[in-house]
């Protein structure tokens, strides 16, 4: 166990979080992290009540460890979603992608374990305000819907520490230990990871969207959605340079998201179109070369914390004697 | 002393090297940072070979530990300025912004040790291939020129690390001590900083713009010229407001580029006009609350490191008793 604010309070063997990633976090890939010691995340941002009931059914039959649930709250119905995760006993909710003072006290009268996903660091002062136990600092790498200002994860983590009493966890460029270590030496109490974990297994994405994570070098993900607020890191494909090319053009963003349409992210994700479909993904995908199994991802970051620390131990401290470990 | 490849290659105590920033890194931020014991490096991309004879022969008056000098490569006269640094013996050598291959012969012929700004795994590559003696990895972040593949320190350093063999300094986020532990952990040997040592009592800059560095919140800076493919990082003013509006609306690059004007990072740094300069500044600038002198900064962060190392130490590493530190 690694005992952290975060370990502690979730009742989780290691402070490692997955991302509610939606057409990707269901029941199965959350199962597989709780089980592995981490606190997997069920994000119900694209499901219907439905879907919602049938998942979470299956995932507490999957598995008796703590999980959370993750709810955008740009979705129109979030208060209908969450009411429902509420009433069924979910205890942990991550919240992200909006305005946490709309839903703060219906999670705090519940007596959940409320977690905020925040950019930057008025946002993290405001959802400790408002009472959340702990929130996710998530940086301009990370895949998926993005913050505004650009903050990357090593200048946002540290800024945010300083400015909040609740743990903070870091999230974006993160799919190993040495960036857990990092995390946790710019402050960070936990970690959470997304794209790390569409590229396993267990995870329901068509194979063509893991590959094209496995065989991602460093440059291949980019920002679409700039021109109109709403940015969102993506795999490079012949969508985004479309997209892209129109926001430079200065085209009226409303023909943009004309242009996007709708299901962008099922055709990509789930359908597999790696040419017409949005393939969230973060720049860490460069880093990931292997399809492994979830349980794999945790157990090789695990065992690579301690020869980290000691690699850095021994360059960086003295030991008394003036030499160095 | 620090032991690692890049501070025994270049003969300092301290692996933590100062960025060449122009109007910046003049004679004596290079000398106070040398003799702090880390690796002053004097921005040679503004000067004329007159200031730079009169601020070499300065430097070395002020000085005799190991510094460097730093051109970027789009100077048009990069060569004579190279050549006059090679013959006037400098011994360690920056460059950035251009192709490498261009004077690669010409420093490894002299003898130095040269050192190349990258941005990118591929150019990290073409670098070591080039027979350079090490690179410094340069996150999205960092105050000033910045790579077009925005990629930020924490996902380029350990790319970087995993694709050459020659020693990583990592650059961009990094201010204080966490900063550098997490660097080490990400895979570097060394950390170069910039915006640190612009907010010093030894830097040449105007006041109003140290002020500004000390003043700034984490969401301060931005990015002008991804229009016309020279991102650069600064603090947002009324300068930036016009120009990225003018991006923004798909106005013609040549048309923002007469917009912009000749020497509006002087007007900014140097004349310390807040409102119509161009400010260089990371992301960091928001950590950094205090004016310090050189020394002070390194110092703060040297005898930071083993509290960052232990306290991670503590949480991440397991003693086989089955406790923790």
């Amino acid at each position: 166990m690694i005992k952290t604010r975060v370990s502690e309070l979730l009742g989780i063997e290691y402070p490692i979080l997955k991302g509610g990633m939606v057409w990707v976090s269901n029941s199965r890939l959350t199962a597989a992290v709780s089980n592995a010691g981490g606190l997997g995340v069920m994000g119900i941002g694209a499901m219907d009540l439905d879907t919602f009931d049938k998942e979470l059914r299956a995932l507490k039959g999957m598995t008796d460890r703590p999980f959370g649930v993750s709810c955008p709250l740009i979705r129109p119905d979030y208060e209908v979603m969450l009411n429902a995760a509420l009433e069924r006993g979910v205890n942990i909710v991550v919240t992200s992608a909006g305005n946490p003072a709309k839903v703060n006290k219906m999670l705090l009268d519940a007596g959940v374990i409320a977690i905020h996903v925040v950019a930057n660091v008025k946002m993290a002062k405001k959802v400790e305000d408002l009472g959340y136990h702990m929130l996710v600092a998530e940086g301009f790498e990370a895949g998926g819907h993005n913050g505004r200002d650009e903050l990357t994860t090593f200048t946002l983590v540290p800024q945010v520490v300083d400015a909040v009493r609740i743990p903070v966890i870091a999230a974006g460029g993160i799919a190993d230990a040495r960036g857990m270590v990092a995390a946790f030496a710019l402050g960070a109490e936990g970690i959470q990871m997304g794209t790390r974990f569409v590229a396993t297994k267990e995870s329901p994405v068509h194979e063509n969207f893991k590959m094209a994570i496995i065989n991602a070098g460093d440059t291949d993900t980019t920002i679409t959605g700039r021109a109109f607020n709403d940015p969102t890191r993506v795999i490079k494909n012949d969508f985004t340079e479309k997209i892209i090319d129109a926001e430079r053009k200065g085209v009226d963003p409303v023909k943009i998201l004309e242009m996007i349409g709708s299901d962008r992210t099922y055709i990509g994700s789930v359908k597999g179109d790696m040419d017409n479909g949005s393939l969230m993904s973060g720049q860490v995908a460069g880093m990931i070369k292997e399809l492994k199994s979830v349980e794999e991802v945790i157990k090789d970051i695990i065992s690579g914390l301690a020869p980290v620390v000691n690699r850095i131990s021994g360059t960086l401290v003295s030991r008394p004697d003036g030499g160095t470990d």
